[in-house]
């Protein structure tokens, strides 16, 4: 945690105060970040750099030429035009992916394929089209070309030490076409985060179970978040459901803390599950709880704390509320622990409001709708948080906390679900 | 190849005529689709379900508690208020996660959980705020409920054969959390398409290579390729550098086409490399050349053609003309022959133009462009199509076919690089 981000301890009174999103975000710092490792380029989309990537060469490395033509010099084309064309003397041609075997002198010219490289003696191409084949080994110019003209110097694309990609952004494909032409084939990127799942509750059973038993519940969450993680460039680690004790809680936390770069416990939904979560998080040495309670809605009891330097995520029982407040801190902070200095763009579209949302001065609002053909949104909303909710939602718009709700009719901005 | 789109062959016109963007995507279109695998749900994010994933239980399975509160009939509580309030006895207690051992006659209440299991004959909860413990056993009740108040029916989440995933949607984070909410723990996903990827071009030498004779540039263009089939959900199999020999490119193709599902070759970037590349596709057997040439800048000679069932693009030579038109027809070509029936939405943000675009009319043109923090959108526009102008690029702008340009101080529609 970075200094003057001193979580409050559990005795704070903020310990039960929900704060904001923004406030979240901006303060819970954690300042882990995974250790580096070594990656062959065409493999490394999406990872992140540790260090900027200095160009070891400068490209293309030799001047050459953008056009099919003759590498001249460009004093000898001077005052040429259609009616007093210049006349030159091929003396010879440079083979596409071969070393000039000619230079060009004073009066001269070398054919040139676009690409080649530029032989000495020559400073700019004639472009095919303005000359004219007069005679066998002459040309007729027709134009004059500049110095530099149809050229790109031999630094023009790279110069030697320039960075070709910084650090913080994952690699894109074209970032990885320059490493590639610039001769690097390995970089070093921050490993990706491992992130432990643990999953609390009484009535939460394995996905495997058959049948389920009254009362109980197959643990969804885990396998949603195995998916954000992903999204974010982590590798989960799903460790499975821990009953609802606090000496069973306590040891599997300690354990995660030992093996992980982040640790959620996707906590049960019962009031005591969850206090439970709580307790044993405010019992680890040190003592680290950053808050309990964001003022978003659904995501309220989410718990953040830092142990030795690994961040701990509390989240929801409810899986309707844990993936939409892991979406919007837990993302952000699995790509901080993973190098990311920048925040993706997200895909959004405009859209306009079927039906009023409501929300609450103060508090975030997520709200997932779904998108009509006809360029609305219709806010998917119940009494009872359902998980289906959030599969049939195309996307999600956000009521701001100083917004006390939307209109219908409204134009609103929707983040789409990839 | 779907009937109706018998490619032009070799012999055709349209072998030499450029065709637009818009119909070559909606004419080329390959049958292939990649055989079925069965992955792990945790694992499966990004995967394209082959078949629409139906159901096996109705969720949550059981009448649940949306509140903490009473389970009661609801008949009981009618006409009750505040000044006439009505009282119900506590007859025992539903505890989370188990099955209830108590049912709910006429004027008794159940204590439960939320989340909990509805008790046999109740039909309502009441929340706990609206009762008042009065004498040990016996609770108040101050407003009616009304019956299914405050609970989830058995199947309200997900009905019993309801489709919980379509087919070919990639599954998101939250279609992981449904799956196994229902008990699903593998889903049939297409197998990730292979794309071979040939490089050509005598000038052509590996990324290893430390030190570049004059004359030859590293292959960037694979490097770059492997990053954008991963972006489609593709296993690129870069296949190294082939000489520029007809003999040489036939043999490799071939061998290609019998591993790939699709067949991509960089192209040399000297026109008689390029003439090789589509001389040689032609000669395939059976001929099935879709187009040679593209209305789009830059990547006007790019080929698609399709050989015992597998696509086969023509990239450019020029590193920046492959990526472009690689991202443009390339990935919705990977992500179909992976089962996808849905374009992914890019991210994509309003900004002014600084700068005025040419184009010409019948023309596609794509404009790399780095976004200024005052909402500029600057046209990074040179002579010479280097690489590290995709680089240095935010995004990219589309100029349409029935466009010749755009003006400085325009609005228009980037779409981010990620």
């Amino acid at each position: 945690m970075a200094d003057g981000h001193r979580p409050p301890t559990v005795q704070g009174r903020e310990f039960f105060t929900a704060i904001t999103v923004a406030d979240a975000l901006a303060g819970f710092e954690p300042a882990r970040r995974t250790p580096i490792e070594s990656v062959a380029v065409p493999d490394a989309r999406g990872r992140v750099p540790a260090a900027p990537v200095h160009s070891p060469a400068a490209l293309p490395g030799f001047a050459r030429s953008t056009v099919d033509g003759y590498a001249v010099r460009a004093t000898d084309t001077f005052g040429a035009s259609e009616s007093l064309p210049g006349y030159l003397e091929v003396v010879g041609a440079v083979r596409m992916g071969a070393a000039p075997t000619v230079a060009v002198t004073t009066g001269g010219a070398v054919t040139m394929p676009t690409g080649g490289a530029l032989p000495e003696g020559a400073d700019a191409v004639m472009m095919v089209e303005h000359t004219q084949a007069t005679m066998p080994g002459t040309i007729e110019v027709t134009r004059p070309v500049a110095a530099g003209e149809n050229i790109v110097r031999a630094d023009e694309d790279i110069a030697v030490d320039a960075v070709l990609v910084p650090a913080g952004r994952p690699l894109r494909p074209q970032d990885l076409g320059v490493l590639a032409a610039a001769g690097v084939t390995e970089v070093a990127v921050h490993i990706r985060p491992r992130v432990a799942v643990l999953s609390t509750g009484d009535e939460v059973v394995p996905p495997s179970t058959p049948h389920l038993e009254p009362g109980k519940v197959r643990d969804a969450t885990a396998s949603a978040l195995a998916g954000l993680i992903d999204e974010a460039g982590g590798d989960a680690d799903l460790r499975g459901i821990v009953p609802d004790d606090a000496g069973a809680l306590d040891a599997a936390l300690r354990s995660a803390l030992a093996d992980a770069d982040v640790v959620v416990v996707s906590a049960g939904s019962s009031v005591g599950a969850r206090d439970e979560t709580a307790g044993v998080v405010a019992g680890l040495e040190p003592p680290g709880i950053f808050c309990h309670g964001l003022a978003v809605k659904p995501g309220k009891p989410t718990l953040l704390a830092e142990c030795d330097g690994v961040p701990i995520i509390g989240l929801p029982g409810n899986p309707l509320s844990a993936l939409v407040v892991f979406r919007l801190v837990g993302l952000p902070l699995v790509r901080r622990v993973g190098g990311w200095t920048v925040t993706p763009v997200e895909p959004t579209s405009s859209a306009t409001l079927t039906r009023p949302v409501a929300s609450a001065a103060g508090r975030r609002d997520v709200v997932q709708v779904r998108l009509g053909d006809d360029g609305t949104a219709d806010p998917l909303t119940g009494a009872s948080a359902l998980l289906s909710l959030l599969t049939q939602a195309d996307g999600y718009l956000v009521v701001p906390e100083a917004a006390t709700g939307i209109d219908a009719g409204a134009t609103v901005e929707v983040t789409h679900y990839q």
